[in-house]
């Protein structure tokens, strides 16, 4: 059985999820409270975070790593192009979200909001939410130059850097922390991977004290 | 002509700059302040981030995407396994060091010390400066573990996992910031790899305000 030691809320969990769905390959998923590991879970990653994929034997970590052994190992539905020209671009963008846009923005938001109080570690800090709500504009706003000249972010075919993207808004939405009415083309794009049937498990989500808005699962958001 | 936009002490151009060389693949190197970022350079990378690869008629980004780039469009020598559970374990360790040991290491000595000096940023925090200075050891013991069982740190032969670590070990030396007496075989694997002509551009490298110590470029070290 292929398990998912994961966090609800965490973009690079919901990842691994998304390509996971997309593949068709069932998932038992684990909840694991990462921020008070156990000697169990250590070994299963020494670096101590989510998610952790034990599939065919192995126990992978590191979401992008495990988002290519899948797609090495599950090549249909393809989520990464053929040529390095593309492959390149996606990857770049993949880096971009799980990177850039995470120390910006989900971090500054996601982090300051939810996990601070789910750990216990205090009160948000209102100068982090305060630069995680203006830097998010900038993103949404290439977002959208992107999506202005390609059907999907890294190009005319729907790729592992849209689900890296919706991962993290995906997060952000569940705390009404996206804008949407910021960029029409942004929002068609939104629209069109979340009503995928990959995205199902991810829109049931329910995280203890924080109640999904009304907006969050429904796909005529 | 290849070209790389860097910076001396940036990891992540360290990383590009190894595996170029041992692709045998000459490139100019173009220094790039990338602090000060030029509407130029925002161009090349809306990241506002070096490295920047200008190859094959592109402008790449992202030190990963790079890698896996010129991986696939110059497979020889390899720096990837053949089968797909060793390179998930090659890039689960890129991961590390490039998210885990940047974090708590690199970004906590050689930024403090170094970048916010060119930077004109201000001091280095002491705080930081003595959480990077413990955070090194965890980091030694675990690549002292892993080298343990295997000759290199992803296998038993050497791959992108060995020069992103040495990518980060390389930049913290230049300002002495490794502890080579905590681990002999950490030791020994530095000076395997120092040893490969890859390693002579980043040996030479000098940089205003910082002068190497004697033992950086020594080969016996």
């Amino acid at each position: 059985m292929t398990r998912l030691y994961h966090f609800a809320l965490s973009p690079f969990c919901r990842k691994v999820r998304l390509v996971l769905a997309e593949k068709k390959i069932d998932v038992e998923l684990v909840e694991e409270r990462y921020w008070e590991p156990s000697t169990e879970f250590l070994r299963r990653n020494p670096a101590g975070k989510v998610p952790v994929l034990k599939i065919d034997g192995l126990m992978l970590s590191d979401s992008q790593a495990i988002c290519e052994y899948v797609e090495e190992t599950v090549p249909e539905p393809a989520l990464m192009p053929k040529d390095a020209k593309s492959r390149a671009e996606v990857r770049r963008l993949c880096g971009w979200f799980d990177d850039k846009f995470h120390s910006e923005v989900t971090a500054n938001l996601v982090y300051e909001r939810v996990n601070k109080k789910i750990m216990r570690g205090g009160y948000p800090d209102g100068k982090a939410v305060k630069t995680g709500a203006q830097q998010i504009k900038f993103h949404l706003d290439y977002m959208a130059w992107l999506l202005d000249h390609r059907r999907w972010l890294a190009g005319d075919r729907m790729t592992l850097a849209d689900f890296t993207a919706a991962a993290h808004l995906s997060c952000l939405d569940y705390i009404s922390d996206v804008d949407w009415n910021r960029s029409e083309i942004v929002k068609d794009w939104y629209a069109k991977i979340k009503s995928r049937p990959a995205f199902r498990s991810i829109l049931a989500d329910q995280v203890p004290g924080f109640i999904q808005p009304p907006h969050y699962a429904n796909l005529d958001f």
